[in-house]
């Protein structure tokens, strides 16, 4: 043999051996799946660097553009990826990372997550997932019946139904967005008479022959910006995407909204949705969902509930009288990879009418033939993983009862949070918690005081140097690595409207106990201190 | 105590357990988890129930529409998984399963999986991803370069640019076209004078704008079929999807192509991209992407190729050249989860133009700020999962050479079982191997002596028979559950372009040997003497 031919005899031999023998319990990447099964927290407190590196230098070790021409070994990457990557990765289900929509998972997910990767299944058609898909058909019959509570009946005539379908899993909350909105566009632009249907014709073809000079969809000015970009992609435009003015409490002003349809009408742009916000990503706030449903009816247009973050609050029966009007929507999305306690990239969408789907409806010769139960031929995404029956088993080992006293634990925690943070004299609630999230900020007493008693001019000076403080802090107070908040900027109506940056903070992780929330208020106080020039000059201000 | 304080105490108690305590080891689910580890084949080939059931038979057991009111214990839940949904899910990675795109994984990337999911990061933002962000980055970089060659320098200028991006990773190739087609859209009715582009104003506007009288898609007749879905979801229409038909070989033929371009241009219907398709779903054959360019040149129009199975052939030094001409595409989807070995959920599209994305940009007060490095404000998806880092694995641990030699070997079998076809009296091999796809039906050898001899009428009357014997042949393999082999409808030039039925084998599992290519004929023959009508009809109407 030659050497050049030695050394392809040994690769082959190393690339049959990844492919057919199994990691060794007792090798690196044995350890760790022993570490992570047994101890996950500590696995990642372990592994995570506290210290927030600067990205810069993290991009160093990604810097190499070109593809390895030496195979390494397993054990070998496996250092290599703990030291620059899992060290460098963001501790999401950290009891003290406050600011992220993603949190612990329960134990049971990861070893059901290996073997959903093992078995591989790709749910685009029962071909390569069998049994997923009627499983996957069921889960989205569960949540449908979670949003619209539909009789016995109506599940066991639709939920397996060939050409029906009463949802679409898919990888996240944008993507179901997007698919409510394609299946709205589809079914009000549909096909008549000559026209054949936005769907074959596009959207120049269908305007022209509706007559329509446009179209809109209508949305809180909290709505997410998945929204705009679901406008975008679909060829609306996102200028569109209209966003309609909110009350004290970021909830939609319905006399606006209806204003606005109205006006819209009169200038032949047609309504194509409504659509309310079930959770508002950055105050968790509800919209009136019986008044919109009211309003989308009037204008005959679609109505679409966001609820990617708050639809889990349907589980708690304490609570989910807070979604009332949800069932009047035409479409509901919903983020199982939220307050479901899923791993990332299970989003989904609901509909009411199981014959929505038809508008958006595709078949091919080798895959989704017609009359087929294939899930593809409903769904945005083509190639899936079987992600739902992650949402299946945590249903059943949850169960409901489960996800209720998770849901209320965690709305508890939020206004217990709020109280502390509201009897605290040097910080300043900004929106209080409907489902689990809230906004506040550090605002020293004497400087709150000040606040009360400005004009409008002196307060927009004062709340730009409060602005800096609170970026300055939740920096900080990442790169400290001991703790999390994220922030945002939102409209304050006792700022006349101002756009004010805040901490925003999320109790989604079970495990965040009321010690830990006393902890970060004490370390951002401390942090405060720190900014330079920024506290001082408030306080002068003040005094 | 109250009996249901006390109940909602326990349910406390369980809930905090499955949130801190381990599985432990000698669990149902800690077993599983083992036996997996230990050798994976046969876990799957001793779960996975062999003999397939009725569809309707397995949905009884996802009837319930219910979400259950009580929990189940993780070990029971996964008792029930094992006997419903694993007993009939579809054996993906089998050897002898040769009609999917998925097939085996390497050992590692079980672990590695069970590591993605529990670090659970978000990479639509670097505060919930952080040292994932510049991972997927240099993947980006690393496939671009794959495609396009580009010298050092410029991967060091653009990989980690924030304003720049070299592509997009999404869950799977319906996206990534998708990703390539609406910037493809957007570049081309930019913003011009008071018209403020297609993504503020829409396409209604834009092509009055423009004055185009409608836009088109061209690819082959084989493309796809999520070219027609995204051209539906971006408000294109499906119709704008012109299939020109291919040669012999199943490759576009260029001088229709180039025709039609001019008739459409002629017709004031801008071509906004013409599609090469680098690895056909059904035959694996790869269009004349040089022509193509050419053309894509002249009429000024976004060249894009479909390489989400072939891309893959890039990694061989051996095969490239089959692609030659995809350095000049604008975008280029390819899939990791297919010849990559990656699981299912790993789709992704590199851009030439460092720049192109910018056309898609999208920016959010919380989260992709301006100037911020975050992944999300170039990618259709939302939340997304860590995906990158499995590919990232595996090309450092499988490295260049590895996949290569993975490629060659795929390809070299598909020529061996093509061979093997050929020269089997009774089987007409319908398409030839290009990359590692095949078509083929069998047809015992006096059938295929009368179909020469006769005329297009009595050919035609044949090759209904034909196809009934394919489709009673490939579903009673795939219910034996031993092998498993595809099928699909394509036009076959010899029988006047007839769409004719023919089984499709994709060759791209490493462990799949030649004794099971034998013995898959084999069954197939003994399958086919099983039809009642079918084969002694043939075999009397030639005898």
């Amino acid at each position: 043999m030659t050497v050049s031919k030695r050394a392809a005899k040994a690769t082959e031999e190393s690339l049959h051996r990844i492919f057919t023998i199994p990691e060794a319990p007792d090798s690196t990447l044995g350890r760790i799946e022993q570490e992570m099964s047994q101890n996950l927290a500590g696995f990642l407190g372990a592994h995570i660097a506290a210290k927030e590196m600067a990205l810069s230098e993290i991009e160093r070790d990604f810097a190499c553009s070109e593809i390895p021409e030496q195979p390494t070994f397993v054990s070998e990457h496996m250092h290599h990826l703990l030291n620059k990557l899992v060290a460098q990765s963001v501790h999401t289900s950290s009891p003290s990372f406050i600011g992220h929509m993603t949190s612990a998972l329960p134990y049971f997910i990861l070893p059901l997550s290996k073997l959903m990767v093992g078995l591989n299944q790709n749910l685009v058609k029962i071909e390569t997932s069998k049994a997923f898909t009627p499983l996957e058909r069921q889960v989205l019959g569960m949540m449908h019946r979670l949003v619209y509570r539909d009789n016995e009946a109506f599940y066991q005539q639709w939920m397996h139904s060939a050409n029906h379908s009463l949802g679409a899993f898919c990888s996240g909350g944008t993507v179901a967005n997007l698919t409510a909105l394609w299946v709205a566009r589809n079914n009000l632009l549909k096909a008549n008479g000559d026209f054949k249907g936005v769907a074959r014709e596009g959207l120049y073809q269908a305007l022209k022959h509706y007559q329509y000079d446009g179209l809109a969809i209508l949305v809180s000015s909290r709505g997410h910006y998945s929204l705009k970009k679901s406008a975008d992609v679909l060829g609306i435009g996102q200028d569109s995407v209209i966003a309609i003015p909110t009350d004290a409490n970021n909830k939609v002003d319905c006399q606006l909204l209806r204003a606005k349809c109205q006006e819209l009408t009169e200038k032949n742009i047609r309504v194509l949705s409504i659509v309310g916000v079930a959770g508002t990503t950055e105050t968790g706030n509800i919209d009136p969902l019986v008044e919109m449903a009211e309003i989308a009816q009037q204008y005959q247009c679609h109505f679409h509930v966001d609820a990617a973050w708050g639809g889990a609050t349907l589980l708690s029966e304490k609570h989910r009288s807070l979604l009332k009007g949800i069932e009047l929507a035409d479409s509901v999305t919903i983020d199982a990879h939220k307050q479901m306690y899923v791993p990332m990239g299970a989003g989904l969408v609901v509909f009411k009418n199981p014959s929505s789907v038809a508008a958006i409806e595709h078949h091919a010769e080798y895959i989704l033939r017609k009359g087929s139960k294939d899930l593809g031929s409903h769904t945005l995404e083509g190639s899936r993983p079987g992600m739902a029956m992650l949402v299946y088993a945590s249903l059943h080992v949850i169960s409901r009862p489960g996800y209720e006293l998770l849901i209320n634990q965690s709305i508890e925690k939020a206004n217990y949070f709020a109280d502390l943070i509201d009897q605290h004299p040097d910080f300043e609630l900004v929106t209080k918690p409907e489902l689990c999230l809230l906004t506040y900020r550090y605002n020293p007493a004497v400087v709150q005081s000040l606040l009360v008693s400005s004009d409008k001019k002196q307060q927009d000076q004062i709340n730009v140097l409060l602005d800096k403080l609170t970026k300055f802090v939740q920096k900080r107070q990442r790169e400290n690595g001991k703790s999390f908040v994220s922030r945002t900027r939102i409209e304050v109506q006792k700022y006349h409207g101002r756009k004010t940056l805040v901490f925003r903070v999320v109790l989604a992780n079970p495990l965040t106990s009321k010690d830990i929330l006393t902890d970060i208020l004490a370390e951002q106080i401390e942090l405060a201190q720190e900014s330079r020039n920024v506290l001082p000059k408030l306080i002068s201000l003040a005094s």
